[in-house]
């Protein structure tokens, strides 16, 4: 099943995407106060939105709305960074035994489509494709054994990165969370449909040309174990956000850089989910 | 005016103390559906709690109250790592251009008064005394002439640090939002009683031992450049935090290192705000 988050009709809803339309949950969850993605995965709801979306007619054509992100009011996003060989290598840094945790706000992701945006302060806007995953469940000290029945879903992520400021210090924390800079979509395909995360093919283009292209197995802290690290560190809720790093091929480390710029189109595409497609623009001034 | 969140007769409330009183604002303000102090801010309407506050009986004895974080539910809250010297150079560090901006997530935090913990995993639990600020109007570029208008208030944090977590990689993460390990307290003092928040005295307390003395003129990012700063990389929402840094003298640093261990009373005082105050307890095998 895919879900997403949209706009239409001027408010904001939540669907099942049924080939190219949406099943609106909207009224059918209205009654038992689930107003949002995150709300249906806390209420454990899954199963009954996969049974209205069988034997309803769909309410609205996917190309008529605004995604938004996939989760647009996650409690929150923990960002794993440097965790793929050949990104840890092209940084010139070494591989840590465990995982570089750090976080982006929600304002600064947007959905599949909608423009992620060059802040006034920067030209060095680099893309990061990755593979995200939303907390179902949740919990402290999840054990591995336990982590995937612990996910509700999967997605793309675009962890779209200011590269100046994220080098203003040694913490990446200002450079990863401007503004309109990150895209999350294009849809959570649930846990049933992706067994094993661990073998997936993520792929970012840029313009059409392939950047970086790798295999979830290469991940270095794979999905189990960053669900472990981070639900030691603290509860894990329904719909928070781990998006698990990017592999080597940033435009930060290509001889010249390879920044981001207005008018160019970026594709995060990973096998068994889809692609997460966004146009850049210029901030206004 | 001081502004506290609190817990009293089985639900989550806010309100003004008066002496050692407490005027609970939420029966004033259900009716504009502003259920915390957060919505309070966003509602602009600081001046009729203090109206309300004048006119009304106290409701409650602060000392019968559990007492929350100052803002329980921030949308954001902004770290500002090695901002005074004395900091920087025990750490080995130098000082940079720009404030190292990192995260805390809300579950992190609890308020004066209440046990802040040791994890399972680690006995390196370390203090860091700081000023806190909560954004009142807010907005996206704020000039450092309009900052200080632009804050609702400020309190005391104890920014606790689980020392070895946060040296697992250069990223500070993890070791910065184990579950209750810092606290935000006692209360909000608003902007009018602190016409200069870079003229205030900053102590930290370990068993009434003095552990950081600081005052923050010595802040090397001062508040409005860092609500400029801030403020530049995404909208700065009203009750969003923002923690100004720590001064020298954390355990880590000394030797032998000073932990906070279970029976401590750990205290953040500062000039014109009051003192935050804490129990250590380990957490429960």
């Amino acid at each position: 099943m895919k879900l997403v988050s949209f706009e239409a009709g001027g408010r904001a809803r939540f669907g099942v995407v049924v080939g190219d339309r949406i099943v609106d949950l909207c009224p059918h969850f209205q009654d038992r106060g689930i107003t949002g993605l995150r709300q249906l995965i806390a209420a454990d709801a899954l199963d009954d939105a996969r049974r209205i979306a069988e034997i309803s007619a769909p309410d609205w054509m996917l190309a008529d709305v605004i995604l938004l992100p996939v989760i647009p009011d996650p409690g929150k996003i923990i960002c794993i960074g440097l965790n793929y060989r050949d990104h840890v290598e092209e940084t010139g840094r070494t591989v840590t035994e465990n995982p570089s945790f750090f976080t982006r706000y929600p304002e600064s992701q947007v959905g599949h489509l909608q423009p992620i945006v060059t802040p006034l302060e920067s030209d060095q806007f680099d893309y990061e494709g990755e593979l995200a995953l939303v907390i179902g469940r949740g919990g402290r000290r999840i054990r591995e054994q336990d982590a995937l029945a612990s996910v509700a879903g999967y997605a793309c992520y675009n962890e779209g990165s200011i590269r100046d400021w994220q080098r203003h210090t040694s913490q990446f924390g200002a450079g990863k969370t401007f503004a309109r800079t990150g895209a999350f979509g294009p849809w959570l395909v649930t846990r049933d449909e992706i067994p094993d995360p661990g073998h997936l093919t993520l792929e970012t283009r840029l313009n059409g040309t392939v950047v970086q292209h790798a295999t979830t197995d290469l991940l270095i802290t794979n999905i189990p174990a960053l669900i472990r690290y981070c639900s030691t560190v603290l509860t894990l809720e329904p719909g928070d956000v781990i998006v698990t790093g990017t592999p080597g091929g940033v435009g930060a480390k290509r001889t010249p850089p390879l920044w981001m710029k207005a008018g160019d189109i970026v594709e995060v595409e990973i096998s068994g989910i889809g692609v997460l497609r966004n146009p850049v623009v210029n901030e206004a001034a």
